[in-house]
């Protein structure tokens, strides 16, 4: 698998100079990657200033991006030339009817030993290595890594981790999964020493029995956005990628059995993703520390359906507590420190938190108050999450912005609000 | 109840000097209102660059913002003048167990027959007249009412409404609801002009046969979070109001016999109230366009899971559609325009659909793709939706960042992905 995400040589077949073209966008994310880069294009001398070639010869890895009618020809070139892996970006395969294309395709690639990614494919993304896609720009480097059915959820994946900071190792779209599948790469993925999290997006798995006996393997956490829940989502996941979709009941008890983490939708796959790229939560006990009342009723609430146990104060703790908040503190978990909360008082519960085991997680709630003080408190919360499980709930707009980025910054995930927090957090257990 | 939200006179009983303490933040807000406003200070002769007064004198508004135990003395004095109208924002009353105090105060009102906001409340705003709260700044002016049972909640509402462009006609803390109530405002805003939707933050309703009364006649949708659904829950409400929340089946069942759109959290509570503030969705046809197939069948699966229908295409739009798109379009709802889809092509369909009544609500979904004009189609869904109802679901970052800008300004709500739009919508029917 190395030649896919750290190749040495690559020729993008189909690198046009027409910066419309998906080939030359391709080629010119490729000019900052790690590798050497050769356009093959049998029009043109130059591409982006570059020498262009009018023929594949052999590199690590060829990219394909050109008519779907001509591939099986660039591909037997490939294999002449002993180019051993490739990505077909091309459509116009099964997923439009043209399963003979497709055959013909898997028939040369096995002829000459080619490993293939694709076609119908948005490409890959190794942040270490290179974009070896169309998507123009790359999210930061971390520990979440990413395979997805669908190049265009893959598009908007990648430009919302860009927009919120969320970090990615590798990024594949493995398309029509002609070859290689989703499988391959959740195997290579738990090898992978950068991955801390495998995310997935699926529509269908082509290969069911490999994909259970790899994820029964696979030491890393894996979350899955399943596709083709119902009828309906089943027929346009079939009009989508040519694929029957399967019964999702089977889907989510496989997963559910192998400890996979199934969730609903986009923002809870990258936050549950996020929680999981650190270290993991072992039980359901929750403290929340909140300047806000309201929201401290919603956290229970939500703390409470979701599944998770808003756990007893114990008495040595009130006692400590008694000491540091105002009589008017809520005496109970949550541990509402009241409105006129500044960073000190936080941080003078925090301490006294930070020396018990009570709990498993805390949760601090935040309102932009008065006298709240949210950048301090971020920093004092940030300080605790070095010895304690502890996830932010900083609540607003303009007044909390400021503190949201400093608790980014320094590793600690903030949830919108307590109903989003419980319902990912609940996974976890 | 005029002179809660219009008054022409205003005394801010506690403005004092000191620019953090809350009395001063409330006046300097009024400072910006349309009301005369008077400070009262029995130490400063000047608040502010204002001529400070030791005595409240007849004002339409009071608001009190001192220590609790002074608050029945002031009361007096506001009685004996003939104000009639008082907002007490100060704490320390029934919800930290001074129900005496609480007494004492409810027993001055009665007397005068003076009307009550509060106590422990963050205040008021008109948009169209003044911010009497201490919260610093004000959303734009738009078509949504809040009543908060929270105040520190009603800042986090407050913020973020400024921060995502959120539209506010009036914003109520009722706090204890010693005397005014959240039925009582439910009324009023019922009869106001400006109100078009009326969203309630409720932990317990004291006077629950009112609230129903006052409800059934509601001509105007009501969106309600609900706290305190558990054990756990109630259990942090009455120590957060010292009120018994009740129990949640029972409010759940009301609300649904009297059509109140009851939403889990704070993120639907907007949405919700966004979507109801136009004119609402008789059924639950829907049509989703798309540029991504991926996205399109988690949108068949939202729309499915929740209760609605991805309606079949009629013949006569099928054909229509297939001499505007290419042959590769899905030729079903979804409907598919495929990754290089244009604005053109996105007009295209738009303009064929315009022309048909089998849908109810339609819902534009788009990725960032190569050639992906999300600014230009933004402008296209905005024509369409003059004529149809019509959501947006631009999903990404950076990419989509300034067509969702476009969006907000023409009026289209746009969905961060298929699961909140259909959770959402499922609601209106």
């Amino acid at each position: 698998m190395k030649e896919f995400f750290e190749p040495k040589s690559i020729a993008v077949i189909g690198a046009s100079r027409n910066r419309g073209k998906v080939g030359n966008a391709i080629f010119r994310n490729l000019l900052r990657s790690k590798a050497k880069v050769y356009p093959i294009n049998i029009k043109a001398k130059k591409v982006e200033g570059r020498k262009a070639y009018d023929k594949v010869f052999k590199v690590d890895l060829a990219i394909i991006a050109i008519p779907a009618p001509y591939v099986p020809q660039v591909l037997e070139e490939c294999g002449k030339v002993g180019v051993k892996h490739a990505i077909i970006i091309s459509a116009g395969f099964s997923e439009v009817g043209r399963k003979d294309l497709s055959e013909e395709v898997l028939k040369i690639v096995r002829k000459y030993g080619i490993r293939v990614v694709g076609p119908n494919c948005l490409g890959i993304v190794n942040t270490r290595w290179m974009n070896a896609t169309f998507f123009e720009g790359m999210p930061e480097k971390g520990g979440i890594s990413i395979i997805s059915q669908s190049g265009a959820l893959g598009v908007a994946l990648l430009d919302r981790m860009i927009e919120e900071g969320i970090g990615l190792s590798k990024f594949i779209s493995v398309g029509n999964m002609l070859d290689l599948g989703i499988e391959d790469f959740v195997e290579y993925l738990n090898g992978d020493r950068d991955t801390k999290v495998i995310a997935l997006y699926v529509e269908s798995l082509k290969r069911g029995r490999k994909f259970l006996e790899v994820v029964k393997r696979c030491e890393k956490p894996v979350v899955v956005l399943k596709a083709g829940r119902g009828e309906a989502g089943k027929k346009a996941a079939s009009s989508h990628t040519g694929a029957m979709a399967g019964s999702f009941e089977v889907y989510d008890g496989v997963f559910r059995q192998y400890g996979l983490k199934r969730v609903d939708d986009v923002n809870e796959f990258f936050k549950l993703s996020q929680v999981l790229e650190k270290r993991t939560i072992k039980g359901k006990k929750v403290v929340v520390v909140t300047n806000a009342g309201g929201p401290g009723v919603l956290a229970a609430d939500a703390c409470e359906h979701f599944g998770m146990k808003m756990v007893k104060l114990p008495k040595e703790v009130i006692k400590e507590l008694n000491s540091v908040l105002p009589s008017a503190w809520s005496h109970n978990n949550p541990i509402d420190i009241i409105g006129d909360a500044r960073a000190e008082r936080y941080k003078k519960v925090f301490e006294t938190l930070s020396k018990y085991d009570f709990y498993d997680l805390l949760l601090c709630i935040l309102t932009p108050q008065m006298m709240t003080e949210p950048e301090k408190t971020a920093v004092e919360l940030a300080k605790l999450s070095r010895k304690k499980r502890c996830f932010a709930c900083f609540m607003g707009g303009e007044k909390v912005k400021g503190a949201k980025k400093l608790l980014k910054r320094k590793g600690v995930l903030n949830f919108e609000e307590p109903w989003e927090a419980f319902k990912v957090l609940s996974k976890l257990s």
